[in-house]
């Protein structure tokens, strides 16, 4: 069987972090894996150096996570040609606006055989149509794609604390097709299971990348919940419905979707637990009450301008709600969802959240 | 139709908040229900008066739920066989240890057709039996018995803050048996829904029950992992992990009790996130982890002596898991449960909380 050469294509926070952990299993699956893991670096400098020399001499992603050693044998590449070169095993990690863009441009260089993985947050709406980003970067790539996501915060994870985290897989991915090769299903297990990092795979790729997708609009409105004061009792209920909106929404507009994935796994339930108790879209919904600033000023201020994941998510589902608005009046609609939007675009009075639930 | 006559047999800080809702809905649906609500007060004097008395004059609980109205049509009773004279909707919500002992007391003098809900946290185990508090009031009083739950801390409750409740309801109790009477789910709907404490009705009274019984025991996990500084990817793990395996026990050892029960509802999910987040178990094993101190010893320095639910509940489930090894060791077990049993009882090192999950 010919060895799985691995590529992490990102290197912000998150990419670092798996780079990390894919860098010690390599080692320890040395009969499946090559030994190095190069990781697609988008070239910056840092203090006058370009910060992949600098990964390349200290193993530390000084700029995106500080402080921990990645590995001796992860290989950071500007050149996204160069990275990819050999790659049978995609780890896709970099931010979800700049997706389409650096796939178009590594297509036509994929190594035969090759595979990915998404660990992109988000969903992209057109229309009256949703796509994950599994499903994007396999339609651009031509190759499977599975997923990962979980209640996953990076630099906890770096410090190898106790987590989970959902491995979704495509159907045909969880048995090997060709007893040359491992499935996608082992594969990634393989590349990214430890005793601290706990992967749970289910088949559900979709499942997995909406799950992540979509949990920033609920914890905006757990934050919203927390900047008005209210009490436990009421943010558990909105985080409750909140998971039942999710999770009725996909498996109304993707009917492959498994409830089980958002009620039972990482990437659901825990997942969006950890965002509504310590997320950066909760704390940003808890000072647009305090403050009475809009999010975009918010951003400005303390995120350098930086985009927050919530409102964008909330103003895709709600164009897509829209285009689909014939539909969704036959179903119970997704007032939770729709309220978050309104408070974000229409100046809705946040106290108005609970209205219509 | 003869009118209902509403009785809540309890009378402390959850059973004045419930007894506040009750008053209010009885004169709401005056059609159903007689207007006045009786409670039933364990007698004890607060600055030298009768507290059934204090109430009937300030109607307000000023011992446990101060500063709250109750209505002017609750009406205090310190003698548990007149309380409950001609009552057909008893409440019951008495401590757990308290409730055999007031049920044996009252059940000569029950009114006909009388049926009851259950508000009890706690379940009852005896070797290799375990038992709902619903079913011992149904089995004592003779009568149906339905169970309320959720993520409602009674002072919140109090105040109107948005918040949902379970109802779970017997099978035979879904629909109405004879035209002269309401369903025990629309007699519970009607007396407990108001617009700021939602009623979501379950088919499925154990599995309510099962829930608030069983919760604690994850706070206390949760308080261990907050003791330790152990991060949000940590015990958002540790909360998913300990609701799938309340989950797994109970549809294990109560075949009837509904999965969705505890993974959709208020009484599941939403209560156990609250327990997690703001309970007294989890703060008490955050001080057990920071102090040193034995939960015994804290229970008398911070609780007065009060016994604390979470220890109990584990302590009982470890024994009902012994007497049922065999079964038990056929399955995959329940590690957390038996971990948060050993730190309490066995001294085992908080940090082997996660040992075997």
């Amino acid at each position: 069987m010919a060895k799985e050469k691995v590529c992490v294509v990102g290197s912000g926070n998150w990419g670092s972090a798996i780079a990390r952990i894919a860098a010690l299993n390599v080692k320890k699956h040395s009969d499946i894996f090559e030994e190095e893991v190069t990781m697609y670096v988008h070239e910056e400098e840092v203090d006058g150096e370009p910060l992949s020399s600098i990964i390349n001499e200290k193993h530390e992603n000084v700029k995106y996570l500080s402080g921990v050693q990645l590995g001796s044998n992860v290989k950071a590449e500007p050149d996204p040609i160069k990275a990819i070169k050999g790659a049978t095993a995609l780890i896709i990690v970099v931010p979800h606006q700049f997706a389409e863009k650096v796939l178009e441009g590594m297509k036509e260089h994929l190594a035969p055989g090759a595979r990915a993985v998404s660990l992109i947050k988000g969903v992209k709406a057109k229309g009256d149509k949703i796509y994950t980003y599994p499903g994007i970067i396999s339609s651009i790539l031509g190759i499977r794609c599975s997923a990962l996501g979980g209640a996953n915060i990076a630099t906890e994870v770096a410090q190898d604390q106790f987590c989970e985290s959902t491995l979704g897989i495509m159907p045909e991915g969880m048995k090997s097709d060709d007893q040359n090769s491992l499935s996608d299903a082992d594969l990634w297990f393989k590349l990214f299971d430890t005793p601290t990092f706990r992967i749970r795979t289910v088949p559900d790729v979709d499942g997995v990348a909406l799950c992540g997708g979509l949990k920033n609009v609920i914890a905006l409105a757990a934050g919203f919940s927390d900047g008005l004061g209210w009490g436990s009792n009421t943010k558990s209920a909105i985080i409750r419905i909140g998971i039942m909106e999710i999770k009725d929404f996909c498996v109304h507009f993707f009917p492959k979707v498994k409830a089980e994935t958002f009620l039972e796994e990482s990437c659901g339930l825990a997942d969006i637990l950890t965002s509504c108790i310590s997320g950066r879209n909760r704390k940003v919904a808890e000072e647009m009450i305090k403050t009475g600033k809009g999010f975009q000023e918010l951003e400005k201020e303390e995120l350098g301008g930086q985009s927050l994941q919530g409102p964008q998510t909330a103003e895709q589902l709600h164009k897509f709600l829209e285009a689909r608005r014939d539909e969704v009046r036959r179903s119970n609609g997704f007032p939770l969802i729709e309220n978050v939007w309104k408070i974000c675009y229409e100046g809705m009075s946040p106290e108005k959240l609970i209205e219509g639930l």
